[in-house]
């Protein structure tokens, strides 16, 4: 389907420039939009498909234009994300985060008998509860086996690990095995590879089919390495980018389409303004990183230190201090988080600002 | 008066406790009011007003029982707080926070008009924006002179400079000079009260009165140092107290009352359990502390770092090794920016799930 203006898939309150509350996340639509079509090409000339993941954003306008570009389906990280975005009408939805539970798993059911919805597993009883919940729902939930590859997070461990999870899936009324899944650490993706070619092989030697091979992770979004065994990639931050992936050289700054607008409430001194966003703001996240986030603006400020609503930058280093009232765009460190702690996002294109829309998959839902 | 039962003051959603999702922050009653008792009965004795700090739980509830214990008025953050709380019937607010920009001025404005709001200011800039506000509210609005003590954040920078500040709001019209406050860093409150004090008695030279001197801050609040010239005081933390306030000495595990209950999702090595709370629930503030949080019922065992959604507990040194599915409650480091990132958070009374609450002060509020 050829996707309309990316502005059209968002409900937004108008605000005017001078109205605008900060702090608040401005969201470029331009840049997103380029971000997210160069990133299809990609995927489209490589042959993958890709499943973005919707946790960087949480807003089913963005989520359905990547549909619409040519997204096989998405991935979420939680049950509430899955509900809102198959309200939205999303319908291939891969939720990489072990269910577990009673409540997930009657909510699961639920929504198991009106979307595609498949999950991960890396034990016995997550592959249990979701038999149950499909035998309750009535039908079959694909599982992937979740691998370890070198992050040291969840994963079976060997593949020979795999390969005994996948026949218990394969055993499980109600679960279907369809593949294998990994979040390869930075600088593992051959290991990996490796890892995922040798538990397909082994799996189809047991006579099950691995229709799915999904590995993913923006950081090393652009590199060719190991991708020869995957069928799929999840990656989430490409639609935004932040301070975090300049630093793995994923992207530049003019690819950031996510700026936390601020405003300059206090200069104490000719060395300190005092911005009002702190780490309510922008998280205290730093992911190897010095400061918490930049001002693209002014270079030669730092933003040393985060209170609660309270930002600290070092204006010693520039000539063009700023004043009381002066609003300054902060790009953050981590752009998945921030989204999480606004109910609501700026939208702009074309360099005018559209208004407000609602981050209608965060919040309420676990 | 004299405050009803706690529970009393929440509208609760019920849920049974095996129903209870994680991950989730769950506060127990009764360790919050003997927070709020025995903080309230030691302003009582020093004969501080006692002005808590609303940011770190943003219950309305909390609140209006903090208030019924004995509180002289609450602290704000931020405006979205002031405009929750006073619709919640509390009329003594006091913002902490330079209010800058022209839409902020203009709900000021609406705010000062229906309740009695106060404000600090250490700029000619601000003491402008609050005048003309108080002018359009048809009152005078309170304003303290906020004076820089040794945090290194906010504040006039001199005794002097805090004259400078109380005379001109004295000449704006809809402004009001009502008194000093400040945020004394850490180990700073002897010095703190020295500047204040001089600051006070230069002002009362100038011919005008300081009806308060207001400090504030959980780590130190046990501490009688410097508070001789304070007239009130301002704690947040206290409330839930958490384990940075363990580390500073301010409270113990049993007074912590606010814990982020987690699941077990993965057991992948005999050294490592994954939870279903990442930075997204526990955020990634360390301040200081080595670890993202702690389990009180797994001493051994460390949360040693945070994805969004996974939180890795190293279990190597435990011999009770947590299972898939099993419950865990972790203490957060800090506790402020946790409830800021939950739209609801579950009560318990009497070791006893009592249900779900709103929180109703966070989210689309700036």
């Amino acid at each position: 389907m050829t996707a309309r203006g990316i502005e059209t898939y968002f409900d937004i309150e108008p605000v005017e420039d001078a109205m605008l509350e900060t702090p608040v996340p401005v969201v470029d639509l331009d840049v997103a939009e380029r971000n997210i079509r160069r990133w299809q090409a990609r995927c489209d000339q490589l042959g993958l498909a890709n499943r973005p993941h919707v946790k960087t954003h949480k807003l089913t306008g963005l989520a359905r234009f990547q549909m619409d570009v040519g997204a096989r389906g998405i991935c979420v990280q939680k049950l509430g994300e899955a509900e809102v975005m198959a309200d939205a009408g999303i319908s291939d939805i891969l939720m990489t985060f072990n269910v577990v539970g009673a409540p997930k798993l009657k909510r699961l059911a639920a929504l198991a008998r009106r979307t595609s919805i498949s999950l991960v597993a890396d034990n016995a009883e997550v592959v249990a509860g979701i038999g149950a919940a499909g035998r309750s729902a009535g039908r079959e939930i694909d599982i992937l086996v979740e691998c370890e590859t070198g992050a040291g997070r969840n994963g079976v461990q060997s593949p020979l690990k795999a390969r005994e999870l996948a026949l218990l899936i394969d055993r499980t009324e109600g679960a279907r095995y369809s593949g294998l899944m990994t979040y390869p650490a930075t600088g593992t993706r051959t290991a990996a590879a490796a890892i995922l070619t040798e538990a397909r092989d082994l799996i189809a030697d047991a006579g099950l089919e691995t229709h799915v091979v999904s590995t993913g992770g923006s950081p090393e979004m652009w590199s060719d390495e190991g991708l020869g065994v995957a069928t799929e990639y999840r990656a989430g931050t490409y639609v935004y980018f932040d301070r975090s992936l300049i630093a793995t050289g994923a992207c530049t700054h003019s690819d950031c389409a996510l700026m936390v607008r601020t405003t300059v409430v206090s200069v104490p001194t000719e060395d300190r303004a005092i911005l009002d966003a702190g780490s309510k703001a922008l998280t205290s996240d730093l992911i190897g990183l010095q400061d918490f986030g930049c001002v693209p603006d002014l270079e030669d400020a730092r933003v040393y230190k985060l209170n609660e609503e309270h930002g600290y930058l070092d204006i010693s280093g520039t000539d063009r201090k700023p004043k009381v009232g002066d609003v300054l765009d902060v790009l953050p460190n981590h752009a998945c988080p921030v989204s999480n702690l606004f109910d609501r996002v700026a939208l702009s294109q074309g360099g005018k600002l559209l208004g407000l829309t609602r981050v209608d998959a965060r919040g309420l839902v676990w």
